[in-house]
This record gives structure tokens, C-alpha cells and sequence, in this order.
């Protein structure tokens, strides 16, 4: 009477959908707008850094020959002939007996090859005309920044898929990528099914709850670089579910449905995958919660068939979509970043499916601890507001007890893995 | 010759600058647009979770009591009087003898008090009537979710300041939240000075560099959630510089101006501060990089003087901008959040100063680890680009061994903590 299907592992079913993974494209966008998006090219250095010798403190540039036969009792003398701040250009060369006062950052004048530190350094007039001293000697290239010295021409600095943070950002401005290439972000259907649900504006009636899934999955999709466009709820009926379906799949690059998946009387996605004429890569998986997850393909294109428990929807999405995403963005670590911590209580309650339990970590002496973040029913969507990571128990005939390590995948991690 | 400035400790200058935090301001806005911003108001239960009683499985609803002589060799027969899926209101109050098929999430009948699972039933038909047969005794409320077990009417699940997530938005959507009331964004100014600045879309002139620090810190403000006005760059010259902060400051919530905050020749801020009749809270902290940072206030307002060095004016940010803009979305944790790490290599060079180290974690059994992101030079902007924390390494005589002990702040955390 009810259907029997094969749960296949974790760790296969993720590969069955990262070999339909491939790039996403390009786009070209202001560098004030590149904020939190993936670089589609390396960054080059345009430039040496610096592009000329430049002083890193304020004081004065001379001959380091002139001082010579600089002492503590015998100060040698200068004539300061220029006064240059950064962004000038010195415009004398020195001479025997010259220096000229530099600011940080200030290009060093011809002739010079070093920097006296004001503090070592005595200032003060002879007919108008402003000296200094120093009783020390000092050396060829001291205190002077060289051309190329922190990053030469041609440089790859930062690798294609890396996501642009501030430092990054920093750069791209430095070598003047005043527009920047980056990773289109891939746009990503949504559509929710079921005929118990009400749209977040409606007042509560029997039977029926308010789609969360829709919600959850739009940040979801955001908070990881990609473009949503919802097509709205669905009731349980097949031709208008089909239609809805199959006029979506034409308008995006991926479609991701919420319920109908599992074997009830009114689950209709293994229908209309059928009237699609889609491959289902599978429709069971090893894993609580989300075992009824489906995937399929339709051409080179994706239909991941979440479940419609919430938090089944969101360890789906994170599992499954999430990498495929990653790789359209150019993301060469597509992965949750995988660590290890020690369980921070006890979980007594074995199963025999590899489970991802929604938690936080803590942090003790340079040690890692993980809770889980509510009571674990997969029908509770409160624990998922506090999650920053799934633990990932291997199924099994017994439970952990506290102080164990076990797997723990990052939520957060914008930097993700190579490997699952 | 050069003005000594007495240091104050780090953590004395962020809390004078806190002294000044307050809360900001607060806007509805649509579910859809709500991510990634923080909630101005705590999320409250507008109903219990769930709002009726329900059934966890596909099975059949019927009354406990009439399994009471069921057993292996005793099956008990049902009558099967109605057929509901989630989102249906059953309209049979079941009698003695007679059972509701019904699926995951529908809402239990009347009359019934537990669920069978169909794994556990056996139907069949009679006189063209379904019928199903049971052979072991059920319990009043086995699998029926009770309405309010997961979530009571009135409670407050998040509070004022969390981030919206996805498992918040899930939240939000579940209890009818269509629009949101979260923390409007600051508001800060950003303007860049030095006559050695060229924008990014300028070629480079000998003595010139390209301006990183106006596009690293607007990237700074839109990651920690703020918006950013873009004043443009000023050569060193004291009337226009005053003339544009002044009319700045009279735009934005907070104004952060880079460069010019030393006591070089061309340094102008301290003299623009007379000028505004700002007070100086301080101009010389304890620190490297960032020992110039500058923080003073006109009226409520406060002014950041950052310095012009890329990695200093990044680490003037994160301690001191970024609490004050935290507190201002009603963040309960403003400050950077703080761990403990595995220095990962030797770091011998002492420094009588707190440093702000740019760094990266790594992660092995469940303890955690912190190197160096680069060369650890001021003046070096690359390694902000991999920087992901900040190690804080105090001041003294000493240099630091791998494997020791040391602190470490976290630069994408979304979190934070309560103090500094």
C-alpha cells in the first residue's frame, strides 16, 4: 500500500547532483555595487605597490653617504631645499649637503636614498633658509619603501569565485577595477505546494498553516548569492501544478518545489515528474529529516523536490542546492566548510540515518563545542532561527555522549569546501 | 618639532566612544525585503504552533478506545468514513468503530484521539467500502501533535536586534509577519583626504595612489548592515576640507573621514576639529595599527577619524565604528565577537603596544587555530583580503611561540557579544 523506496547515502546523492553542476556567467558591474558578490576573474596587479620608493614615515630625505662621519658628537648638516607631502612630486634632485623634508607616504626626491626620522633629526634656520642635522649615520635604502617592494605587476592576487569583502573590495580599487567582473547570480524558482497553506498576509482558518518554506528558501537563496523569483503556492491538483511547473522551469536557470514529494494520497510531485518528462536522480535519501528529498533533471536543468517539513526544506536547500549554486558563482570550495567539534550534550537517541541536527557553537580555550539549537523534531521550525550549524551524526545503533567529536557543517562560512 | 600624544588603552577608547552609542531609528518593510537586516521588535507568537491538533504521519485517525481488545490474533476492524489531506477540515466526528484516512500535517477529526500509521493497518474493501483493521492496542494522543505543544500564543521567540536569517524570516512568515518592523540603517558618511589620492578609475600619476580606504569602508558598512553616503576625496587644504565635513555633517548619522589625523606637515583633521568646535575624545591610542585613530563629537554626533594606512583605517572600523552602528540596529551584542585560538606559527617580534593582527583560522579536532594573513606590515592592504579575524596580541617585551594561547576577535561573525 505505501510505496518502498531505496534510500541511497548522503554523500552519493550529493554527487549525483554535483555532476550537473557546471558555471553560471558573467557580468560586469560597478565596483561601488560588487559587495558580497563572487569575482568571476582573478584579481591582477595592474601596478607595483608601491609604483615609486616612498618614505613610510615623516623626516627627512638625503644622501645616505653624506652622513658618513655623522656622530653623536658630530652632527652632519643639511640643507632642506624642497618640502614635499604625499601626492607631490618632488621637483628637485639632491645634491651633496641636501636634504628634503617628506611627509609619509610622499614619493622619495632623485638623489635621495634614505629617510631620517624626524625624531632623529635637528631642525632650524641660518638666513632664512631652513637646515637640519643629524649625528647619526644612516644607510643606503633605510626607512624607504621600494617600488614593487609589497606586490609587483602582473601578480594574481586573488582568485576567481572569491567572494568580495571589504579587503577585497580594497584591492579592486588599488589596481583600478573601477568595474568589476563578476558571477551573474543564478536565478532560482521557488514554488510551494500544498493545499493546507495560507500566504504569510492571511488570517489563520482550520487545518491550514502559513508557508514558511517559501520564505526561508528566498533567504536562503539571497544569503548565498543568488536570484529568487517566487511563483507562488500551490494547491494539490495536478494539471495546474503541472502547468505552473513546467512554465517555470522555461524562466529560470534552477527550480526548487516545497512538499508533494514524500508517498501520501495527495503527494502529486512523482506525477507530475513523470508528465515532465523528468529523470529522478533519486527520491530517497539516507538522512533525518529531509529522507524524501527528490532530485531530478530535466535536460541539463535541476528540479530539487524539497520536503515540505520546514526544517527538511532547509538542510535540502543546504545540502543539495547550495553547492550547485556555489559552482554556478565560480566558488571553487562549493561545500559547507566541514569541522569538527566536541558535542556539548548528551544525544542518547540513536537512528539508523545519518542525521543533521540543527546547533551553535561555543567556544572554550581554543576549543570548539556544539549544541543543538532546539528540541529535535523535524516539524519544528523555532530551532532553525538559532542554528549557525548542522551537526552531522553517522546513523547508527547507539547514541554520543557529551565531549565526543562529531562532524559539524557551517552554516555561516561564506568560504565553503572543496570536497563534501 | 613633532606634537607628543599621550596613548590611551584600547579598551578606554572604545568605551568612551560607546558612551555615545544610542538606539536608531525604525521602519516597516515588506517580509520579502527583510533579509539580513535586524529586527526592531521581538518576534512574538501570534498563535499556537500547531494551531490545531494534527497528525505527524500518513495513517488513520480513530478512537484509542476501540483498540483496547485489539492484539496479533485479534485484529479490529474500522470503518474508513472519511479521507483528508493536510490543508482539509474533517467534516465526520468519528463514532464508535469508524477511522479517518488521513495524511502528514492534516488536522485530526473529532472523536478521534490517535493516529495509526499505515504501516500498521490493513485495508481493504467491503460492499465497495473502505475499510482498515488494526492488531495492536493504540494509546490516547499517540501520534497526534497537540495544537500549542511546539510554540504557545504570545511568546516571545526572538528578541529586538537579531539578525533576520533564514530560519527568522521562516519565523516571521509562520506567524503572519507580512511586514516587519526592523532597525532603520544608519546613515554614515564617508569622506577620504590626501592629495595623494586618485580614484580608482584614474591612472596612476608618480606620487599618487589609487584611493582603497572610501570603497573598503563603504564595503564595511553595508557587511555590518549600515548605508553609506560618499562624499568624495579632498586634497589637504583646510578650507575646502572644512567646508565639505561641515556640510556633511549635517547629512548623515555618522561621518568617518580617512587620513590626516597624524601630526604631519599636511594633517589637517586636528585643525578642521578646532574648526567644527568638535571635542577630541582621543587622538592616540595604544595600538598597532591605528595608534592615530582620532574620535571626536560635535553636539551627539560622532566624527571618526581614521587613519589614511589601509590595515589601520580596516582595524579603526571594526573596533570602534563598527559597536556604535550596532547599537544603533538595537544589537544586544555590538562588540566583535572574542574566542581564544592556537597561535598557529611563532610571531617573535615584541611590541610595547596592543597589535590588531590580520589573520585566518584553521581547524583540527575540534580545537581551533589563528594565523597571520600576511606580511604583517601597516601599509600592506593585501592581507586584509584573506583577514577573517583579528588576533590581539597584548602589548609588552615579548613575542609570542606557536601553540600559545591568544585572543582573537571574529570579523564575520554576525553575532557579537554583549562587551568589548
Amino acid at each position: 500500500m505505501v510505496e518502498i523506496r531505496k534510500p541511497i547515502p548522503v554523500e552519493e546523492a550529493v554527487h549525483k547532483v554535483m555532476q550537473y553542476q557546471k558555471y553560471g556567467k558573467k557580468e560586469t558591474i560597478s565596483l561601488h555595487d560588487c559587495d558580497q558578490r563572487r569575482l568571476a576573474e582573478p584579481i591582477i596587479a595592474t601596478n607595483h605597490v608601491p609604483s615609486f620608493d616612498k618614505s613610510p614615515y615623516d623626516g627627512f630625505a638625503l644622501r645616505s653617504i653624506d652622513t658618513a662621519d655623522a656622530s653623536f658628537n658630530n652632527p652632519v648638516e643639511f640643507e632642506v631645499v624642497e618640502h614635499i607631502g604625499a601626492g607631490n612630486v618632488p621637483k628637485i634632485s639632491l645634491q651633496k649637503g641636501q636634504a628634503t623634508r617628506i611627509m609619509t607616504g610622499a614619493m622619495i626626491p632623485e638623489g635621495a636614498d634614505c629617510v631620517a626620522m624626524f625624531e632623529v633629526c635637528q631642525t632650524y634656520e641660518k638666513n632664512n633658509q631652513p637646515y637640519m642635522s643629524i649625528k647619526r649615520k644612516m644607510e643606503k635604502d633605510q626607512n624607504i619603501i621600494k617600488e614593487g617592494s609589497e606586490v609587483s605587476k602582473g601578480d594574481v592576487l586573488i582568485e576567481q569565485g572569491t567572494l568580495i569583502n571589504p579587503g577585497v573590495k580594497a584591492l579592486l580599487a588599488t589596481f583600478g577595477y573601477s568595474k568589476v567582473c563578476v558571477a551573474k547570480k543564478p536565478l532560482i524558482g521557488v514554488i510551494a505546494t500544498g493545499t493546507e497553506l495560507l500566504d504569510a498576509d492571511q488570517p489563520l482558518e482550520p487545518g491550514k498553516i502559513r508557508d514558511s518554506n517559501a520564505y526561508m528558501i528566498e533567504s536562503q537563496i539571497l544569503k548565498v548569492g543568488g536570484e529568487c523569483l517566487y511563483f507562488g503556492k500551490l494547491a494539490d491538483e495536478l494539471e495546474t501544478s503541472y502547468q505552473t511547473i513546467n512554465n517555470a522551469l522555461n524562466k529560470v536557470d534552477i527550480l526548487i518545489t516545497t512538499g508533494g514529494v514524500s508517498v501520501g494520497d495527495f503527494d502529486l510531485m512523482p506525477a507530475i515528474y513523470d508528465k515532465l518528462g523528468a529523470d529522478v536522480l533519486f527520491n530517497k535519501v539516507g538522512m533525518r529529516p529531509g529522507s524524501v528529498t527528490t532530485v531530478a533533471t530535466r535536460g541539463n536543468q535541476l528540479l530539487f523536490g524539497l520536503s515540505g517539513n520546514p526544517s527538511a526544506c532547509y538542510v535540502g536547500f543546504e545540502l543539495f542546492v547550495r553547492p550547485v549554486l556555489q559552482s554556478k558563482l565560480f566558488n571553487k570550495k562549493p561545500f559547507l566548510k566541514h569541522i569538527t567539534a566536541n558535542l556539548g550534550v548528551d544525544f542518547p537517541k540513536p537512528n539508523p540515518f545519518t542525521r543533521f541536527v540543527r546547533s551553535y557553537l561555543t567556544f572554550n580555550k581554543s576549543s570548539i563545542y556544539v549544541h543543538p539549537s532546539g528540541i529535535d523534531k523535524s516539524n519544528v521550525v523555532s530551532s532553525l532561527a538559532n542554528a549557525t550549524c548542522l551537526m552531522m551524526l553517522p546513523g547508527g545503533t547507539r547514541g554520543f555522549e557529551a565531549g565526543s567529536e562529531v562532524d559539524v557543517l557551517l552554516l555561516d562560512d561564506m568560504e565553503g569546501q572543496e570536497a563534501f
